[in-house]
């Protein structure tokens, strides 16, 4: 498993990510980590590496963008010192332009998108042991779907961010896409957006495959 | 993985299974299966093994000892004719007779414990395609304590009716004795009791592993 | 306008009808209608032929399919002598086939549907000057998606019955076809199902037209 | 219809208007924009014209006076950008006079409601493709009454300043007036100021004509 | 005064009696009695009269019709053994007439009205040292307002009744009228029913007066 | 009757003026003029004067001393130009001596109390066309208890300055006086504190008295 | 010390008992043995004999009067099987008399209060191994004070059950005397009935010196 | 017993001194001390010494650890200018050791602990009547348990800070040894960190031996 001994796993994205994570540091006592998918990495991680000590931190935020990620990333990300990253964010970029159509500032179009995600990683990826992307995400089966189309779009920039930096990169939609083979959207999403604990399974295996956890260590 | 195709799993205990699950019956929509390890579970054979349709239902409820689990046993068990089951169950018979001396009303002793347990597994299995009888457990390392020596002789008790009736045997005890090693207990569970998300985790993984669950699955 | 003076209409349906109106009945002071399209319709029709003194009554009860009806169709649509009546339901007899798999109990199939509907219009057609029989739809512009076709089957039975009984009928899933053109689901229904003001809008509207309402009477 | 694609739809005014709208902008996902009749004209608008994208913003505040909009007309109004906009003030610049008549601060006499009124229209106009007036109303048949004669002389200011400026101008007390005829005022509100759902649809209704709004159309 | 040592005086009547009295009787302690024209007369009586001990008991029930009273007429009257009473019912009587126009078995006609009141009064004068029967009344000055002139009427049968039977009579509406021609409608009650603090003085002064208050007493 | 016609009293108190009014001014609708003495002299002055618009201001403040009052002299009385001004302090300046001996910087003693009260009358009579000073009072009808006693001495204090300056005077404590020889303490405040509505209306009764009120004017 | 090894102390009372105690038994986790006195006795009890894992049960319920407990004497002391009881009863058997003087129904006289506790006393104690009787008390150092020597009264008649039966006997009012002598009543007891945490002290003290405990034990 | 009359006692330390203190100031009204152990010693000096009137002061924080207490003591302890402090602080700097190990920036080792314990009694001494310095403790019989060790280290740094400058010394640890003999450690505090009422008898019972209190003093 990549994530070594006392390293720090800053995880940071939107209300995926967030699941009513304690503020203003997601970590510690109470289930501060929140009830989502950063919860099950850490359960999993701390259960399966007891001896490692790995420091794994919630900094997600609800409704986020990644413009408002930019806009907090020194005191929520560089602050914090990671040695490893997470970042999962679009999710909003996107919806605002399908939910909310006519409010159009509240639109991040994907120029913007790519180009700021693209100097978060050039600004961080030198101080990490380790970075990785994880595509945004809709759970609807249906490639046509105007809203999973344009989420796709997204999802191709995020991979290209990845390539361009050589960091581990997670297809959130393949993960899910697996799924939904066999459940319909609503058993995992009534919204197709905020997954139940099965969604967030799913995230967490593909995240925790990325690293290379082995599920079967120590039993 | 043994739980096959369309199979029902019904899971009873105490609060450590019960964390807030629907009433009366603990499954379907809005995390109604609870947010411990019923969750887990769930979440991972779901995300894992989506094409079984397996149907888990969490039947746990705070504050319950095995004389409780015999009174609701028809209604909670017997009526929802699951394939498979489990049973974890032992805390408060033991806890009562540590927190509350006085009060021995309250109090199960082991005889009745095993007795009980024994009786239940002799009704029920053979209406099931598979039964896991898990220990309860005490997060405390120091098996002199006084309160961790009892619950091992339940622990045992569990065991001896596990194999007279040749179910299938989950020591959780042991299963957090692994991580007991580099994690203090504090780490785990504020009243060595009740686990937070890590805890539920352990519990959830040696459940998993005693019934087949491959991890790596379909990704 | 086909409902006449001093009239009464009952309005009956699962959640989508229901809206946080009053119990046990949903009329009188205080919004008691409800919030939803039925609130719009009696807002429509007191406001557009406040000489006819038309009442107006809200039945629908939140995750209700056609078996609930059946069970409160004495105390909630006869008792009440409606001399109009409309029916709305099927989203949750399709939606747990959808959301819950597993739970099959609470699945009300096809051939249940239609003939549970159709045994209740004709036990109350006789007492009626008028029935409305509304499809259940689904904010779902793919006819493809394996809800949405599940949904059309159980539209395509309403039809039935409202031909062979010679009811008004009213497509609402055609309504928000037309909608749909041009708004993504999502502006309309987080979910799918429950719609914001637009999509009550849309409801109303159908089942207004028909029943000959003038929107420009008195102006 | 007056208003076109993609235009902008401002409505200002008191708690009439208000209606638990979001803050600070009263438009956008949850029914933010409030449930009285910039809900209906939303609604309305949406559901027959989806194919304009006409954004509509509610910014009513509860307990406004002229003098009240008059302070926040830069951020509330201005800044937003409106191409149209609609103003309904005055119940509160006059009720005052009449529920709290010792405190004189609270009151806006007519000089300073019509000089106000006026000295905003004429900063705004220049700006918008069109302008909506409404008088303010009292749901009191009585002309005599003392409140309802001064509401009216309020109302008649307002038909001084649309002629002057040559702008739309709605009459809701003439609306409220055609349902009088039928329907106590106690039906439409207890207290005579704050309408249920069908005086919202009368205020509604009475907008929606002044823009040439098309009930029929597209179904 | 007319009220003596240590007798008891029962008040009865709707929501203008009521003022969140306690359950099951309207005495004691904590303000028991409400904060209406009740705690107004118990507490002006209590503190000019202390030597003579007289219970004063609220028995009024929010929202309740002279139908309503005779239900609940043993229990809530003759068990409590009062020797005096004062009755005062009829504003729902009437005005569920204006506010809920098509829920037609609400509405208590004039004939039930005056015909169960005078019931109750017959069988109850016997066992009572005095009867105090009180109008209801509508705070609105115009006589030829429709729900005014119809209180009027009820007004009217509460004095044939007190006339045949030889009672004491309270004209609140009289006893507001004076009032209303200083004061606007809505400086004593938004809804013209339920009166403010000034309102309940305004009924208060008028039992007492009929009973022989003497305000100066003892000072 | 002294107060005029549209002359404003303001009464400024500790807990027992205060009784819930509105925040930062009592007076207007809903009852912002609290429960307490100031809502009865208001009811009964508006009521029986109705011709006259006087405005009743409450600016009484829970747990405030002369202390206090000083601190908000300028904000609370001077800002607000009454007509008429009455005082009524001293409960907690004298009680904090009794419930908490030991905390001595709550304490008000006599010689700052005295002073304080009557540099805040020198003050502010040049100003007003009325001031009533009013004793504070302790519901205990031994005058030989130590906290009577002293409560005694303080509304000696307010009776010289009373006489120094020639304002009206109240006697709260000789008002309840005559009631506690029929009534126990406990009847009028659990605390002999705080009244319920009895002992305001002995309040009430007791200020009307010395501003000239006619109780049975106008019926 | 007279409470023996492993045996049970039940403590009956009212309010002053109660306090929060957890229904329907008064014991266990989570101080539900209540805040006040018992919480007390009980903490030092079992603070200073470990060893004797003796078992304090509170059945305390505010409101109370003798009358109420003999009504729950069978549940709430009988069946539970105590080795000791103590009784503390008769404060509302007299407040009542002095706060609600009008509602003569809520008094309990002298006579029946001794000859209930009487018949309780004797019923009870030849299944006791200790009876200690508590007299009602109030805070209130006025002997002549009305409600006090009322109290005095029902103490004495507790005095004489206590000789009468030879059981333990403890005078509260006499504990509460001696700390009188140096605080006024109102730093112990707003309401002069109940206590802070000092009169709990008071009365806890009073307790645990007639039962024979000794402070220093083990330190 | 050494704290003399009119002396203030104020106890800091975390939330096992604090319990739902008052803000900012833990005394006076309404149990404004708290209901820990310091509102016990409160309530057995002042029962017992009524005629001393000692102000006893609660200061404690729930999580603070010495960091936190030095960035408070001038406000918190020397502002009050106390004639006697006790000081109990050590858990928090321990236990998030143990429950927090990943979270380094929380813990304070015992270096930093007894340099700034040391620096603030260095500081202090002076101004005091005297100083009673508790060590913090760990309701944990087993003395090999880890963190009942390392509470043990700052159990002992307490020690020669005392010794060193001659202060009272409790030793809190040694007084629950007593008690565990003979009740497991859950009895007292399911976390072992946070006692219920025997175990804040057990940690006041220490606190007064050390000053010298004589429980039977007095009675």
């Amino acid at each position: 498993m990549l994530i070594g001994n006392h390293e720090r796993l800053v995880m940071i994205g939107d209300s995926i990510t967030d699941c009513s994570r304690a503020r203003p540091v997601g970590e510690g006592l109470f289930d501060a980590i929140g009830k989502g998918y950063v919860g099950v990495v850490d359960a999993l991680l701390s259960s399966t590496y007891p001896e490692r000590g790995i420091r794994v931190t919630n900094m997600g935020t609800s409704g986020n963008t990644v413009r408002d990620l930019k806009n907090r990333w020194q005191t929520d990300v560089l602050d914090l010192k990671p040695d490893w990253l997470s970042v999962m964010i679009g999710t909003n970029d996107v919806w605002r332009q399908f939910d909310s159509p006519t409010i159009k500032e509240s639109h991040v179009y994907l120029d913007e998108y790519e180009a700021t995600l693209e100097s978060l990683v050039a600004a961080t990826l030198p101080q990490l042991k380790g970075l990785v992307l994880m595509t945004p995400f809709y759970i609807e089966p249906n490639a046509d779907d105007l809203m999973r189309a344009q989420m796709d779009r997204y999802g191709a920039a995020v991979k290209r961010v990845a390539e361009k930096f050589g960091t581990l990169f997670v297809d959130t939609q393949a993960a899910f896409g697996r799924v939904l083979e066999h459940l319909y959207a609503g058993t995992l999403a009534w919204d197709r957006v905020h997954p139940n604990q099965i969604g967030h399974a799913v995230i967490a295996r593909a995240f925790l495959n990325a690293v290379g956890y082995e599920y079967g260590k120590g039993m």
